[in-house]
């Protein structure tokens, strides 16, 4: 059986966000991503893919769209087809977050 | 911006499992799958599409293919494409799983 503990495949990069694979398919990737405090996925923009982030521990601070927000555990933050997306550890501690998209792009 | 506090999402039906929905999609569906003691979901399969169960609280027994297991919070599986697959709250307490299919059957 195809079973990960989150937690176990989650390692931090102290330069840059850490994108952990956890599964994946040709129809999705389902990541861990770990951030320091600071650390960042800059905005950016998928045609034709879906990504919804899980906050699992930390501060998430999220852009989506024109919009901005601070989301901590157990909140999820979908970003459709064309919605530029971001996200930002802005609090004081390590930032967890699942992260699934589907098609992978 | 679309965010839902998964939790605040989860209702529990008496009689059966009750799925909820966070996000939809023509590319996925993102569900939180509320299990009273001895509720299941029964073995299934799909074609074409893949299933990430991540379980938040509670005891999952899955069925993946010809596998058993079961699993607390923190541990995602994977039903691929074409493999049976089923879960059952076979603990104490309620379940929860977040559940992303991906493509929506």
């Amino acid at each position: 059986m195809e079973a990960r503990v989150v937690t176990s495949a989650c390692s931090f990069n102290p330069d840059k966000m850490a994108k952990n694979p956890l599964f994946e398919s040709p129809h999705m990737f389902f990541d861990v991503y770990c951030l320091k405090p600071g650390q960042a996925q800059k905005v950016h923009v998928h045609y034709g893919s879906d990504k919804v982030y899980y906050v699992l521990s930390g501060s998430g601070h999220f852009t989506i769209g024109d919009q901005e927000a601070t989301y901590g555990p157990g909140t999820a933050v979908m970003a459709r087809s064309g919605q530029p997306h971001g996200i930002r550890n802005d609090g004081p501690d390590d930032l967890m977050a699942l992260v699934v998209m589907a098609p992978k792009p």
